[in-house]
């Protein structure tokens, strides 16, 4: 379809020598100092710089860095080589990517088709700047629509008693090259086997203003206390449900007319929302987790 | 002092000869039409009107009537005489009382004073159509503010020893013509007895996202979440802490580098404007409760 | 495609045998007792009733009601013919129609497509209850799209020498069976000539806050003013450009690191939002104009 | 009184030996470097650092630096001059101030006592960092009130043949040591000579959601459009009525049901809040102006 052929991607001169960096390490004198003169030794300009120190004193620091550098691709090893020296003197964790190198998404999906819709709008209008690698379900609903994109579309059945063979088979189908899987309202709790594998790369989308109405029919839970804002959250998974770290929440007003229906109604268009943006900030690397808790520059 | 003289009310044409009707009933045919035919042939001239049913059918119906009526004073109660025999047709619970019939609040208040000097402030602003009867603090802290604005201030102090003692006191200074108690930031649980009293008619002010983060320091548990967004409660007061029937509810975005402090300062503006909110509506008897929830008009 | 084909429509039940209200006139006694005494002798039960009076006395009066009433389309034309002396008693304009009847819209759009796929998916979603009549575009984009869903797709080019043609040809593929005209992001000023024949039944999405950024390129005027907050607006179009009664707005928070083309990605979320809320309500009955302004039930 | 002793005021030890740094240069290489490079070689340790590059290159680089620096008093006027040198490589125009050295502010206000009372509540709260040296109004109104805070009030009446001598008469009472002047709701046109003497230093509160409804009766102006959705904007005074570079802005959701008086009540909440924030933001180096704009870090 036209429509599909279009993908107006972003600039391409702006992604082009382009790379980040994401650091975090124990707060100390000179961290700055070090990486920015590092990079300017190297030839690179910062273009953009966010640093953030937890209090009190003795906490931790948390930076990104976007920087241009004229030849990237033929410098990045070098680059990553030298840095870890830096990185070694102030204990660092750190990832440095060009810009460039677009992160590829899996999208796990149900019957909701909501979510879906919306990452694959993102992603043609090309406010997404990430790959699609496939789509996994446990249901056809969504076959066709995806596979006019030119997305593969696996369907992978998932019952109690076959859960641990599902898992298994979805790992094999994602293969080696996906960077974050996105459960865009895919209703099956993922295994702590499976959550292993892809630690801080799961983004899920709770229907409800977490911690408020954990696990199911939070719609119905909020009706029934009578809230006068719903909302919905995106979350790292991790072994405890709707427990994990928060990368977004977005709320609405909602009034006492408004039932379990109308809830989800409001309620899916701030879920598609919140997710969206979630998933953009992951695979713009603004996102760093720290224990429970995200940093998100 | 010149400000607290000024005192500018509501325009007083618009109060004198209004009231309103609050009614709660089984739904059925024929309720609207009985009371708009009533209070036709009365005389009333109906200004505003609002009603809600619940759904499915067989729930309950809600309405709120504003009404004109020339010379209301002295038709009043021959109004509700006559209105019982159609409250009693359709089951009804009701009130009526003249807009000029102003709400008498009691205040209580610990510490904090932010959410206290917000009602004084909108009071004295005309913003709340209502009078101050007094103020009960279980602390010294706000007693000349408050006494200068010629306001009794009684305190009250409450340990866990004299808990009883205590709210027994509070009782004989409220008295027997307060229609509503505000707990400005009280930090006392309040007894079963003493709810029992004011069944509805105690408005707290719960400085978070209920149902999230009930109980005792809700901004340190907020923090520790790593929520993204923070909010404030007002909600009548039930025997189960923080449970009781939420009036209104708003938020506020917050950042990884908001600490526990920059919560609370960033919380007590959301806290004023909530608590004045439900206040305002209360006193304009824009609230009805059913069950544990609120109906707002 | 399977997508297509769920379209899981709101509750038939709901729908069957309900009719809705809207009625302006002159404020004044007993309107609310004659509207409500006539629906009762005539076997109907009122489910959600709305009204707003404009101040001061002597002002306008609005009405929506929802009712209920057995075999409605047997008995919808007498009621009609029957309210017609209520009607004429309080100088009423005034419609009734049946829920089931379900409104046809027309959809303009140009190249942009983000505001036709949010309809397209709140159609199919099931949450906009409206028939989708045709598209029509002065572009040839979103043809493929528009088709996959069974949708006529008029393609009318339009250049400063043809326009009275082209509005003629837009007039006539419309046909008479068309209720109200979406201008979905439709990049032409449409004559006055055109919206004689839809007098308040074209609703069009402004990319700013009106009255802010009137006119072209409201994200360039936006950036270049350093606002803080953006916003979209959805209203009827009159003879004055992004003049018309405003049904909707909204906003959102934006930085000075938003460029214009950031600017854009962000507003495109509200401009699709606004748009389908105006246009749910305006299917639902819940809008109407007075002089330059709306009422929204 | 008790509640204006209290004063709590931000914790000394965060004050203590902290500084910022503002600054705003072409862009270029090196310049985070250079800067950090700096502060660590003089012994200083960086708590928070903001910086934003204009697009496209050839664009303006801004930056604020928060540090911490053992005995910061008596190295901070050695510091300045040796930073001279950096400063100079890169044309850079900069502040640099010790966080405890806390910004002195003239608030100006007329009858309206809103905006007054917040920062007179912020302030007393600890929220804001800042001394009010005096208050200056055409009016008496609020001459009690102030003074009952200790802070001098300044009675200087404003007619339009005495406007060039009261404006010289304000200069006087605010003297040599006055940081930035708030324009609490004061309701007189600052003149260009005056504005020289505060330039980018003079912080209006305009009671709409700017540029819309710039002038006089803003919320008449709202009503009579039929907006949705009401704001006030926090704006640096430039020649311009109303245009100056905007610092913050917020809104609030109305509806047809609220007059003029109603616009006004909600209005009036905005405009504190936003006022108070803009303040804040001032007085702790947050601001940055350029052209007609502000970065906000």
């Amino acid at each position: 379809m036209e429509i599909h052929a279009k993908q107006a991607r972003p600039d391409n001169q702006n992604r082009a020598n382009r790379a980040r960096m994401l650091i975090s390490c124990p707060d100390g004198p000179g961290i700055v100092a070090a990486v920015s003169h590092f990079l300017h030794q190297h030839g690179a300009n910062i273009v953009q710089s966010d640093q953030y120190t937890m209090d009190p004193s003795g906490g931790m620091f948390f930076m990104r860095i976007e920087f241009y550098l004229p030849q990237l691709e033929n410098n990045l090893e070098k680059l990553k080589t030298d840095f870890a020296e830096v990185a070694g003197r102030f204990q660092m964790e750190w990832t440095l990517s060009a810009v460039s190198r677009k992160k590829r998404l899996a999208i796990f999906v149900s019957k909701e088709d909501h979510c879906l819709v919306e990452l694959l709008w993102q992603w043609q209008a090309g406010d997404l700047d990430a790959d699609i690698a496939l789509v996994v379900s446990n249901h056809l609903d969504m076959k066709d629509y995806v596979e006019s994109f030119g997305i593969p579309y696996h369907h992978i059945p998932v019952t109690a008693d076959t859960k641990k063979e599902a898992e298994q088979r979805q790992l094999e189908v994602i293969g080696n090259d996906v960077d974050v899987i996105i459960l865009a309202r895919y209703m099956q709790i993922i295994s702590p086997m499976f959550i292993e594998h892809y630690r801080n790369r799961i983004i899920n989308i709770h229907h409800s203003f977490l911690p408020a109405f954990v696990g199911g029919k939070p719609y119905a839970q909020a009706y029934n206390r009578g809230v006068k804002i719903i909302g919905a959250t995106a979350h790292y998974v991790t072994e405890e449900l709707d427990g994990g770290p928060i990368i977004e929440q977005d709320v609405q007003r909602v009034s006492h007319g408004d039932d379990v229906t109308e809830l989800k109604r409001i309620g899916r268009t701030i879920e598609r929302v919140v997710l969206a943006r979630a998933v953009k900030w992951h695979v713009e690397d603004r996102v760093l987790v720290h224990e429970n808790k995200t940093v998100v520059f």
